[in-house]
Formats: C-alpha cells, sequence, structure tokens
C-alpha cells in the first residue's frame, strides 16, 4: 500500500472533457460518495465542485467542496485522515460520482471508520458503530 | 432470500421519531444511496422526501422521491426491478442516508446492474460494465 496516490487523469485537457461529461447542479455542486475500494464500506459523502473534481482527478487524492467553509476542501489537510482515490465512477445521468478509496484512518470527523453510524433499532436511531479515536486527537484540543 | 419484505420501523410514532432526525434540504430532500447488502455493490444515488422515508421505513421495500415526475418513486413499480431494504444508516450529520438492500435484477434504467458504470480510462470516460437486460424489456417498447 503506497502513500502517494498516482494521478487519475494527467492530461489537462483529458479532465475537461470528463468534467464537461458531469451535471453539476444550480450550486455548481455534484455529490460524491467515498467507497473503501476492497472492503466496499461506504465511508462518505460529500460535495465536490469543478474544481475540487479537477485536483482529484490530477492529484489521485480526494478534494472535495465545503459548503460550510465556501472553499476546497482537502479531505486529511487538518486531520491527516486522507483519501486515496483509486478509481472514480460517473453515474448514467451523470449528476453522482462514486470515489473508489483507500482510506488512511477514519473517515468521520467523530472519529469513525464511516459517517453512516446510525441505524433504526427498536425503533430509535441507535449507533452501531465506536470511534476509533477521539475528535481531539484528530483536530487538536 | 424472500420476496417479501420486512418493515423496518412498524410504529408510525417511532417513524416519525427518525424522519425528525434527518435534515432534509431547502427542497425537503435528502440523497439516499442505495447499496447491495451482501456485495457491497454501490446501485444508485436518488432522493428522498419525508413521505418515500416514511413508506421505505414502513413497508421495507425502497420509495424514493422522483425530482422529475414530482411524485414517489415506487422503485421497481414499472420496471419490476425493486429493493427489499435490509437495514438503513443515517449520516454523522444527519443529511444523507445509506440503505442496504436485496437488488431484484438491475438498479439502472439503462439495464445495467448498478448506475455508477462510467469511469475514466485512458483519458476518456468508458462504459466498464454491460447492460443486463434491455430497457426495452424492463419498460416496454
Amino acid at each position: 500500500m503506497t502513500d502517494t496516490p498516482s494521478p487519475l487523469v494527467t492530461d489537462p485537457a483529458a479532465r475537461a472533457r470528463i468534467l464537461a461529461a458531469v451535471r453539476f447542479d444550480m450550486r455548481g455542486l455534484v455529490p460524491a460518495i467515498a467507497q473503501q475500494h476492497d472492503t466496499g464500506e461506504v465511508l462518505m459523502m460529500a460535495w465536490m465542485n469543478e474544481a475540487a473534481l479537477d485536483e482529484t482527478l490530477a492529484t489521485g487524492r480526494a478534494c472535495y467542496y465545503s459548503r460550510s467553509r465556501g472553499g476546497l476542501w482537502r479531505k486529511g489537510e487538518t486531520s491527516g485522515q486522507h483519501q486515496e482515490v483509486r478509481d472514480l465512477r460517473l453515474d448514467c445521468d451523470g449528476d453522482t460520482i462514486l470515489l473508489l478509496v483507500h482510506q488512511h484512518g477514519v473517515a468521520c470527523h467523530t472519529g469513525r471508520r464511516s459517517c453512516f453510524y446510525l441505524a433504526p433499532r427498536e425503533g430509535e436511531l441507535s449507533e452501531i458503530m465506536a470511534p476509533l479515536i477521539s475528535p481531539e486527537r484528530l483536530y487538536g484540543a
């Protein structure tokens, strides 16, 4: 397992053609699902704008668009929990992206491996997954 | 493998509590990812409103909201390719749903098992999955 991701598409013109096939929404965003490439675990869903998708394709490292911060979100830049992108899929109508990643550490800001840790159990939403690391260790006190 | 799905949450009051935990967007919608429960294959991403999620929890059969038709979309109602929902997850910030389903037949309207069949190969988006059934057989000529 290498720490240095490979770019998915090195040629900027090729990246531009791929970006042109994506149907970004009115805000200029497209949902991107991240899935661990070998186990199939769905880790998180976030958003990308054109620049985030272009950077992801160019670097092989997942870059999203943070709606709260209004800027690029290089996953793991603060927490160290980055995602190497092994492959990328676009869906039939071009409006959703699936990233097949190698997740270093945990995907969720709560310290859980996946963000999808709530499930109905006996009629209540229950936490079915424990944190692997404390948010304090991820982001500092 | 049974053809009759089990409801996930039978009690309407419990369903209302779960719905209250979901952060629907300004349009009243939340993205829902469908994943084959045993293989981990990500099949599709669609949208749910409150009524669609309530029906999904009550029936154990995936019901989405069709943005193009502006109404409930009971997956498989026309095509027969329905989804038994085996479990449901909500993510950390309550704004994305993950359905673990048993997909009967194919998820994609193109006749492919999954909607995520386009991938960059040598700088071009290529179809990496073949249809298993023709759209004509799914929807009639």
